[in-house]
């Protein structure tokens, strides 16, 4: 993987960046759908790239329980078993297994949990994540770490992180796969302290790319931007930088204003799957009622496939009707609004006027 | 419309032909996938296009409920309520509100009954049916007719075909709008005789088309050809002849060989959704266990975009982790292996070889 930084913002620090991996070259600042179980949800591979996303986000923990690493490495790999062409970017884990809460028991060696599936036990330590990360094959795959929960005491925290931090170097020691980049975690919650440690620790292990973590777990945004405000600084100018689980985008634009490269999130497909779509003014929830004979496309600025063939009333009916198409629809229409946004904030980054572009999405957008 | 028969074949009565609609050229015998609520399940317009369906069925009641058939109006019709250039034939929603058993009310002058959805009152009349049909604008419609359930009385059936006979006059009565075909529906269960009074007195009253209506609906498929046989001769050379709710690969092979012309059924979209496909060697439920580790295609015989791309253990781990993009892999295979069987058997009429083709298919297919 080389990643090269292109155009540095001058009021900002926002930038552009060209990634390449083994799968083909990113335009960044990037947002990866996610494909949890080797699949973004409702869509094939051919309607990913035609909406233009070049790297997408898959589960380990998930693909791990089923249909178990193994097949997927019988079957030559992730890209090869689910027919993706473009980049993969795994997960290690880490994230859902924290998520099951009293299902899992974390200690120094790794963790026990029970699967959310048929509750059978299983232990996943650094090196095994490594390992069910080599055997699916993505571009790039995360070191093992205790993603945590907000709100968290100081002292949790700080035992947490340090005990990541000694992951992280595991994971790093046991992976040998060359045509898989490696990127570390910080971690840290909301402790200022503690996040400038594990940048520092995680830095000096050179690793290829680095991730903020732990962020978008339930706290106010602000300090999110805090974290990140200080955060970003202690990271390598001349490596990626994640922002993970974020994809909302209020929280996009922040996030690269303050020098993130790459995101990913479930949000766009979540909601699409909800009835809720993204448009030039705002969301729209065209499940409602209001849209019953409204013969207009979901945004009438958009110009992608379902905005081009379809109405809100069809939409509407089909959501309401339970089929599948529904979400099939809104599902592309919010991929490709936010591939799309992601495109028009690169070239405000290479025009200079990105700040500008923010205020003005956001005049008829609006926050959250 | 237009109906063209073309070749007859020499050793039984199969014969293929062109139906010319105000939306495109139908060869014939042709399969008609089926589109409930204005969507065939899972699928895009293009994509059904790409496997070569040239006309879909749409279901008059579940219109009428939802959205309801004055929004598909506004709309400007239901091709372009659902952006479907083909041709469409919507049944009379008579098949459905019998379904519903107890719930409906049958009287000379028409049927009440409560909506599946919230139980709300409605009367539909063979006026109502025309009506509706008319606001959704299909290219074919049909008779609102009784469905009658197997077994039934002779006495029973007298009086409702006798009944369907008179709505069918009404009907063709109350339809006015030239673009649109009205086929009328032969009735008469089992009973040869009740069988060909229906028939006569249809036939009298000069429709566009014939269905033959109430089999596959619980009998013996042998009893089902056999009302083939005396019922399919009465019909008029000239007239597309459409037997409903039939699309298992030897009841198709069995109908056309008597002459029919026209199939509708949800089987091939239904059986993909509980995974299961067809395949040159028969049908295979491709979310067993057995076909975990399974890299060849669906059906290695198939040159579909689905067994071009994917293989069994990938669709295998859709179906099973509850993946929208399974069923879709596997709807698109069946609806694509049924309408090339179609083709396949029309060339085999043109080629004088059907019956020998049909030996052929069965050998390595197997009848259910």
């Amino acid at each position: 993987m080389k990643f090269k930084s292109l155009k540095r913002a001058e009021d900002c620090n926002a930038r552009t960046g060209l990634l390449e991996t083994p799968h083909g070259v990113i335009e960044t600042p990037v947002f990866m759908p996610v494909g949890t179980q080797a699949t973004v949800k409702t869509m094939t591979p051919e309607e990913l790239e035609q909406i233009g996303a070049k790297i997408i986000l898959s589960n380990t923990y998930h693909l791990y329980l089923r249909p178990g690493h193994r097949i997927i490495e019988e079957a030559g790999g992730l890209h090869r078993f689910m027919n993706w062409k473009g980049s993969i970017l795994t997960d290690s884990g880490g994230y859902q297994v924290f998520s099951l809460g009293e299902l899992r028991e974390i200690r120094e060696e790794g963790v026990t949990f029970r699967s959310h599936i048929d509750g059978s036990l299983h232990f996943i330590s650094p090196e095994m994540s490594i390992e069910i990360q080599n055997s699916l094959g993505a571009d790039i795959i995360m070191a093992f770490d205790e993603c945590i929960p907000y709100p968290a005491t100081y002292e949790y925290v700080k035992n947490s992180v340090e005990r990541t931090t000694r992951w992280a170097e595991r994971c790093r020691k046991h992976h040998k796969n060359e045509k898989q980049s490696l990127f570390g975690i910080v971690q840290g919650g909301l402790y200022k302290d503690l996040r400038e440690k594990s940048a520092r620790d995680l830095v000096s292990m050179d690793f290829k790319g680095y991730a903020v973590g732990g962020l978008s777990v339930g706290e106010p945004k602000e300090y999110m931007y805090e974290v990140l405000d200080y955060t970003v600084p202690l990271l390598p100018e001349d490596k990626p930088r994640y922002l993970m689980g974020v994809g909302s985008p209020d929280a996009i634009f922040e996030g690269i204003i303050r020098g993130i490269d790459m995101f990913d999130c479930v949000l766009p497909t979540r909601i699409a799957r909800h009835g809720t779509v993204f448009t030039a003014r705002g969301k729209l929830v065209v499940r409602n009622a209001a849209y019953a004979r409204d013969f207009s496309p979901l945004d009438p600025e958009c110009d992608c496939y379902v905005c081009k063939n379809y109405t809100r009333a069809y939409i509407r009916h089909l959501l309401n009707a339970n089929e599948i198409l529904g979400i099939r629809l809104t599902t592309v229409h919010n991929l490709y609004f936010l591939l799309t946004l992601m495109e028009k904030i690169r070239r405000a980054i290479e025009g200079g006027y990105l700040l500008e572009f923010k205020q003005e999405f956001f005049k008829e957008f609006g926050y959250d």
